[in-house]
């Protein structure tokens, strides 16, 4: 009886699972992020964003557009808004500028393009997208992306376009945690302090009417950074990858997701090792933080299915199903 | 009796393999390289240039130092070499320039470095060990790379240094061509002549007396790059993976190695498929060719077996057994 329960249950599960066909799925970074930190307020305008950052994916995948027009759509919503570590809301370097990445991959003949350092392009996403469909190359740096995207009539900024007045407090309270600090090896872990510096990434993946997926990611990097350092986002394989299994977006500590090429692990676990996209997407988090790091990551499968796990309090994260149904979550 | 026989050459070839182990291998990269377009003194070059790279990777080794050492000293003769398209005989940008890109993993603890779009760095592959070794980041760029290379003490020189007639000669070329080509769309496939000005990126894989392998990769580009390109050295999981299974680096259209995350690939297909090294490195190279990129890679597993495929007629390759044995090899 108990065991005949047990196979109701599950059967009854796995239906439930079959009709629910997610199209999209963003996060708008992972971290500390607690219940207690947060005001009313605060909370409701991260997920006004994060709603409309889906509906405005949404309705190109309806009006019949690629998963790249979704993606974004999507993303181009979080990075004009200053909530999230991405465009507008584009975290300081050390010298007080915004240097920021973004990459996109559409699994439909595995096309990926990416751009990393860049100061004057006002959405980094569209950037990617230009690269990927309008140049040879995967990833473009510096000056010579900017170029590019001039040469693609992509929207152009003053660099001061980037500033705000919090992420500019973040990097003076963080400059003064570093004076404070006693010279130490580069190598130094980070205090849990400066944890929150490096959060804040934005990224999505969406499934088209073709049954192609595409994954895109959004950064202004880590609060503080040196040396033009440059983390996962931008990395194909690292912080975004999409083949014809799985489209996968990063966010967290880049360097961990970098060395264990996170984004194209998790979908060499499904193709290679038959794992659905909530165990795959699991055991990438799992290894990263065996390693010592943190972060979370959202992963969309051919199928609609959807994975968002992360190791950290809190990550920005929204679904839409093929109906339209929207899902936004914050905490754990 | 057929079969018996059969049976036989089978035993006899696997206990050949299990005999030989390899403790490091290199390449100097793929292309177009043939016997009719190489005069006996280029190839004695070549070949002697590739047999000292090996010989002071396998001294390394041999006196017990870890595999990082051994890739780090085979690199730095390449990248020493005006022969080879890395540190001094590093192509130029289309604006005459040359921007060097390098990376080192390292299996233990899965440590990695790499830096991208330097200019006056002298070995690229010091930096990248640097900012493994000494900074909390795995990916500097450009400018900053330069700083941090500077304040680690290696070796700085003028950008002039990287200047060989014959590079700049392959430049002037390429321009001619670019100028008698009709104006395309930017993602026009390269011609022929082309496919040539991307190839001669170095690399090496070395596996030490602890079992920890290390795989490096350095090179100068394209020839003719525009807007700061990047291509699958630097990056780890692209051209640059090592972990407890195998280390790799590739060399060829990096475009397409980024876009299959060849290296990080390459060590899927042995961890979660069981392949063997040959047959992975194979399957790559395949993948790659089937997206329509071409190019070779090396990789050397934790049991000292080795691979060097590649789809194009020649890439100059070499290893070194644990007993000192040296082979070098340019063609198929």
């Amino acid at each position: 009886m108990k065991k005949l329960m047990l196979l109701v249950g599950l059967v009854g599960f796995t239906m439930t699972q079959a009709q629910t066909k997610y199209v999209l799925v963003l996060h708008g970074g992972a971290g500390t992020i607690t219940k207690a930190s947060m005001t009313p307020e605060k909370e409701a305008a991260y997920k006004a964003a994060l709603s409309q950052a889906l509906q405005a994916g949404y309705a190109q995948i309806k009006s019949g557009e690629t998963a790249v027009e979704a993606v974004a759509a999507a993303i181009e919503i979080l990075e004009n808004s200053p909530l999230f570590n991405a465009g507008k809301g584009a975290v300081f370097t050390a010298e007080g500028k915004n240097e920021l990445d973004a990459s996109i991959m559409y699994s439909k003949n595995l096309q990926a393009g990416a751009v990393a350092g860049v100061s004057t392009i006002k959405n980094p996403i569209k950037a990617a997208i230009a690269v990927m469909r309008y140049s040879p190359h995967v990833l473009l740096i510096g000056k010579g992306a900017e170029e590019f995207a001039s040469l693609q009539h992509l929207e152009l900024v003053p660099p001061e376009y980037f500033y705000t007045a919090e992420r500019y407090k973040s990097l003076q309270k963080f400059l003064k945690n570093e004076a404070n600090k006693k010279p130490t090896s580069f190598s130094s872990t980070p205090s849990a302090l400066e944890v929150d510096y490096k959060f804040g990434t934005v990224g999505a993946v969406a499934l088209d009417h073709a049954g192609n997926l595409a994954a895109g990611t959004s950064t202004g990097g880590m609060t503080g950074k040196k040396w033009n350092r440059v983390g996962d986002a931008p990395l194909i394989g690292s912080g975004t990858y999409a083949n014809s299994w799985v489209g996968v977006s990063a966010t967290g500590w880049g360097e961990f997701f970098i060395r264990t090429a996170a984004a194209r692990t998790l979908a060499a676990k499904m193709e290679y090792q038959g794992k659905d996209v909530k165990m795959a997407g699991q055991e990438v988090i799992q290894e990263i933080e065996k390693l010592g790091g943190d972060g979370g990551l959202i992963a969309l499968d051919k199928n609609g299915q959807v994975s968002t796990p992360f190791n950290t309090s809190g990550m920005y994260r929204g679904t839409i199903t093929d109906k339209g149904e929207i899902e936004v979550q914050i905490y754990r």
